[in-house]
């Protein structure tokens, strides 16, 4: 029994035919899929139960569907109502790690918890001293006390080095004081800051006797009895934002807060009683909580993707419009028409791609924690590089599709009641947020330059980047693949992609070279003649590791998974010559592939826009999503978008109010309007 | 005097010292863009007039800053009082026209006014005869009635062809009878619809004797007294929406509502007493409201991108960050990054590069009505094409830049304080209302297609796509251009973008010729086939007729706009150069460019950058935005960003609650989580 039939689709027989029929025709069997999204039959016997742990017949408290109408008030306590329940399900059942962040998730809406799990806790593990976790971690994992991340600040994001917040060691107390001293250090957006969390994992400069030691972490208990905040601390709601308005971003400013000094987070850096400062500096601390905050958005940018796309699908499998004639008035099912398709398929190979990318992302993040722990940091400025260019070109890549998704649905896609306008609009943070994604192409980009300048001249380079000392066989490669089978081979389309970032990379360095050499900075300076390229040469580095995986990950599965291989190769394929299209200046200004070759491409996506077609509905349902997560009355498994949209707009609370007889607008402003002798006595007077 | 030093910055020392020192290095007098930008100093005066009206410090009901917190109902309401104020001063200063449009929107919000004299009064004046007009007209004009335009249904949006209300005439009583006889025949989507309008104008199929004559329009009375819906008018708010949330998007369900007969519009189709239907069809009456509406949003796409872009580049005035080292503490004004040159810069090539094209076309469509009324219909198709083709290009390339603002200006800008979220939302719907851009561009695209039949058949063809007939020397061409100047000399432009979507349009019609010999459904159905390349031939002559259009327009000003004719010119040509190199691959496969040239543009473009940055504040400042008409805390005149964000954060009603000492979530949730006795219980028991 799958999600679909256990949870909210009771009625079977009231779905639309259209998509009944579109649902029996798909040439696998989607279970299969769904198996190979959740990573194996087991896997999705696990999350099938979590899914029924939110399901709305269950625990009415998870239902969405008023979120459209409630003010920030009531949606940020709808929200605490489902965080409370779901922290009850998560000690009655033990649910940790993955499965938690899966629960979560599986509510459809931004869930506080997860700011609590995946900063909080996690900088009280990496930077507290054992006996300080011992203390503080049990109570926050048991919820009794709930914390948020305090880093960014009013005037300071990206450059952490820069942090104004000051915690200076008083000797007489043995106590640090927490203080903002200027405006643009009061400490804005930590999600869970305003209203929720009871502490703070604070990030201020450490100072002992006037000397400043740089930023490090500090526990402060923000609020008291009843929840009052403490003295000298001024918190708050920073104020609507462009989506997440169900969590509380906040503002904190400290007026000289005294802590005890053993709540600096002393793993690695420790101050002693008589003000003595000592550190074993690591490395690691940092990269770690950076690293993985990356790869989960990496892993989550298919997720909210396919959200959207499951509605998009749906809507424009029961959806409508045009090439009706006189003598036929049947108008066409939307999805038929190839530009709709060129759109949402375009989405589709993204998503499936991106699964892989995620795949090979965390493994290869698992392997190196594995090296670590053995003292072996080879691959770590590999993953961190890795990790930030991804995380940049995946959210970025996202948002373009959700974009595009919004438009696909025509009218009825600008309406709260699609879904789509909230899940754009919750995931717009995400090029923005665990680093600014063209800060990250900056850094991967750089990073490529040094190990491209270590390869050329004889140096060692990682593993990952060793074919890179090759770099003048692979600039003098020519595609040789004649027909689509042959250029679309997985090592053809590898080859292609490493050539052209290579290329770019080659071309770079000797700008930077020529240009270091007049620049009054020299070759420092002078790459910040050369942002725009430095930019490019990461996203085409991150292309190549996508493709790369993708198809590397593909064959990986080929046995296992040999009912849905032959689809997976097309919508691979598709990403690849969207890729090779978009960009098909680049390969043409070295003739790594001739006019006839892109013709091929060109012609090859519409042929892989054929054969997705019948299978749309099937790469959507597989994701099993629930009614209740999409919110949508696009997006209804049952297909009954028209009903669904006239009876939702009906629960609008103006149109309650209109139930009652009250005519908002009317008396306060419109009867004046409307009242021509008091229209006639505007126009005689002067105003 | 302008706008900012009479309206709301009456404390110019208090501005932000870097930005006014980047105003006083501007290389022309902003004045003079001024007036380019709202049509010489005469109109400029007027404008500057106009926009008094609604200044906020004279006219508090104008105020915006409170509508990031309120309710759908009070925003709308809101809206409703500050339409009462503005149609008093209409009426008191008998302001009309393009006049009253400005008016409306310098209030920086979609104001409802726009909807009833921009579709209701010019559908009872294209379409209701001269006594229908005499009597409806005063009325309308004088908003004793105010009036929507209900055309779409659930089910149908872009197809009007197949609209499903029915007004059926009744011979007995000499009265139509309108009825929605599907649930997706419900009127949906109509601005000003669900509790602003007391009439609509409805679109419907005219039955008389069973007979269906065909989509035409009815003026139906919606609401009686005190507002009240009349019997048999289902009416409602269609609930809330991406952006426009203080306009009443409304449904309107008939059943069975009857009307007296002349209140069927009559000017070109009658309905005699007897039930006698007869008409003299004239293509005009369509066209004329659905062109207008186009080039409304060519004009105005400029508009909204200017107010976004005004906001990031005071922002990124302000803003500083990164670079910094030991030795340098000072951070590095993120203007001055390569990066977000890049994006910000493109963002005003495209602003300026609109005006243009806008005052181009609105003066083809002035050329054409009076060509009209001499009863010349020659280029009335072309005209529709043009601006279908056009509009779509024009709102996508926006709504592409607004994206990239939100990034541009980090974590601030997904804050609802930046301005710049609801800039975005309330713009979303462009691309999809009055008409599909896909549909557009699909419309336009098709057209050329017979335009080309007809060139290469000797067959006739309008004057502004005459060259087509010549269009196998124009495939023959190659730029032959070495210098910088050279390329981007405005005859090389316009040469370019020819050659670019003649080659689109002759590929086309060679695959649909050579498609349509083996399919099924013969030319027509090859077009199903090439939906992709008919839009990227729209696309393409798009483009051509926006770099013609700026370069034609800016070489025309160059007397009389001396001083700021070298700035646009660089504009102009980033537009161009980006454009090439975005396309690099088109102009690459058949050499028309050769990989010289194309990198000459690739440092053409940072050199535009390296010119637009000084002049940047200006290029902004210019167009005289108020603050409140921003309504951002980011791109204040001032420049007090930080002080802005933190002050109205402090207005935001879940920080009022906290003063009152109300903690919102906690008495309802929170502290039921963080009592431990409570989490022990939960532990314990099986839930």
């Amino acid at each position: 029994m799958n999600a679909h039939e256990g949870l909210s689709h009771k009625k079977m027989s009231l779905v639309n035919p259209d998509l009944s029929k579109e649902r029996s025709s798909v040439s696998f069997p989607i279970e299969e899929f769904t198996y190979f999204i959740f990573g194996g039959p087991e896997e999705t016997k696990k999350k099938r139960w979590l899914i029924s742990l939110v399901d709305v017949n269950k625990e009415p408290v998870f239902a969405n569907k008023d979120i459209y109408f409630i003010s920030r008030d009531k949606y940020y306590v709808r929200t605490l109502e489902k965080m409370k329940k779901l922290i009850q399900v998560k000690k009655q059942y033990n649910i940790d790690g993955d499965d938690w962040i899966f629960l979560l998730l599986s509510t459809g809406e931004p869930m506080h918890p997860i700011l609590h799990d995946v900063l909080f806790i996690p900088t009280l593990e990496g930077q507290m001293s054992r006996e300080q976790s011992e203390k503080w971690l049990p109570l926050a994992k048991d919820y009794a006390i709930f914390g948020c991340y305090a880093q960014t600040e009013l005037g300071h994001g990206s450059n952490v080095r820069r942090l104004e917040t000051i915690a200076t060691y008083i000797h007489e107390t043995d106590e640090f004081d927490i203080h903002s001293p200027t405006l643009t250090s009061t400490k804005w957006w930590p999600g869970g800051l305003a209203r929720t969390s009871t502490h703070a994992a604070v990030l201020a400069r450490l100072i002992i006797d006037g000397k400043d030691y740089g930023v490090h972490s500090f526990v402060v208990q923000l609020r008291g009895e009843n929840h009052k905040p403490l003295p000298g601390i001024d918190i708050g709601d920073i104020g609507p934002k462009f989506g997440f308005n169900n969590v509380d971003n906040g503002f904190l400013r400290f007026t000289h807060v005294r802590i005890p000094r053993d709540q600096m987070c002393m793993k690695f850096s420790k101050v002693s009683r008589d003000g003595k400062y000592s550190t074993s500096s690591n490395a690691k601390v940092v990269y770690g909580t950076l690293v993985i905050g990356r790869i989960y958005m990496i892993e989550r940018a298919s997720f909210s993707l396919a959200k959207a796309l499951c509605i998009a699908i749906r809507y424009s499998l029961v959806r409508k419009q045009g090439n009706d004639t006189n003598d036929n008035p049947n108008e066409t099912m939307v999805l038929d028409y190839q530009f709709l398709q060129y759109r949402l398929f375009n989405g589709l190979s993204i998503v499936y791609t991106f699964i892989f990318v995620g795949k090979w992302m965390r493994d290869l993040y698992d392997v190196n924690e594995k090296k670590i722990r053995e003292g072996d940091v080879n691959i770590m400025a590999d993953i961190h590089s890795i990790s930030s260019g991804l995380k940049a070109l995946c959210t970025d890549l996202t948002m373009g599709v959700l974009n595009d998704i919004i438009l696909a649905c025509g009218g009825h896609g600008y309406s709260r009641f699609s879904g789509i306008p909230s899940i754009l609009d919750n995931y717009a943070q995400n090029p923005i947020v665990e680093g600014d994604n063209t800060i990250l192409h900056l850094q991967t980009g750089r990073y490529l330059i040094k190990v491209f300048e270590n390869a050329k001249n004889g140096r060692p380079t990682p593993s990952t980047l060793s074919y890179l000392k090759g770099y003048s066989r692979i600039l003098s490669e020519r595609s040789r693949a004649i027909t689509w089978e042959e250029l679309t081979d997985p090592n053809e389309q590898i080859k292609a992609l490493t050539h052209y970032h290579t290329r770019l990379l080659a071309k770079l360095i000797s700008n930077l070279e020529e240009t270091s050499k007049t620049h009054l900075q020299g070759y420092e300076g002078a790459k910040s003649d050369y942002m725009i390229d430095i930019i490019n040469v990461s996203k085409a580095y991150c292309y190549t590791i996508i493709i790369t995986s993708a198809n590397e990950g593909l064959e990986s599965i080929k046995s296992t998974y040999s009912n849905i291989y032959p689809i997976l190769r097309v919508l691979i394929n598709l990403f690849f010559s969207n890729f090779i299209i978009k960009y098909s200046g680049e390969f043409l200004l070295d003739n790594y592939f001739n006019s006839n070759q892109i013709k091929i491409f060109e012609f090859g996506i519409k042929n892989c826009l054929e054969r997705i077609r019948p299978d749309a509905i099937g790469l959507v349902d597989a994701w099993e999503f629930s009614d209740n997560m999409l919110n949508s009355a696009l997006g209804r498994y049952d297909g009954n978008v028209y009903e669904a949209l006239y009876n939702w707009a009906k629960l609008e609370p103006l149109n309650l109010a209109q139930e009652r007889g009250e005519y908002v607008g009317y008396n306060e402003v419109l009867k004046d309007i409307y009242d021509r002798e008091y229209l006639k006595g505007i126009n005689k007077s002067k105003l």
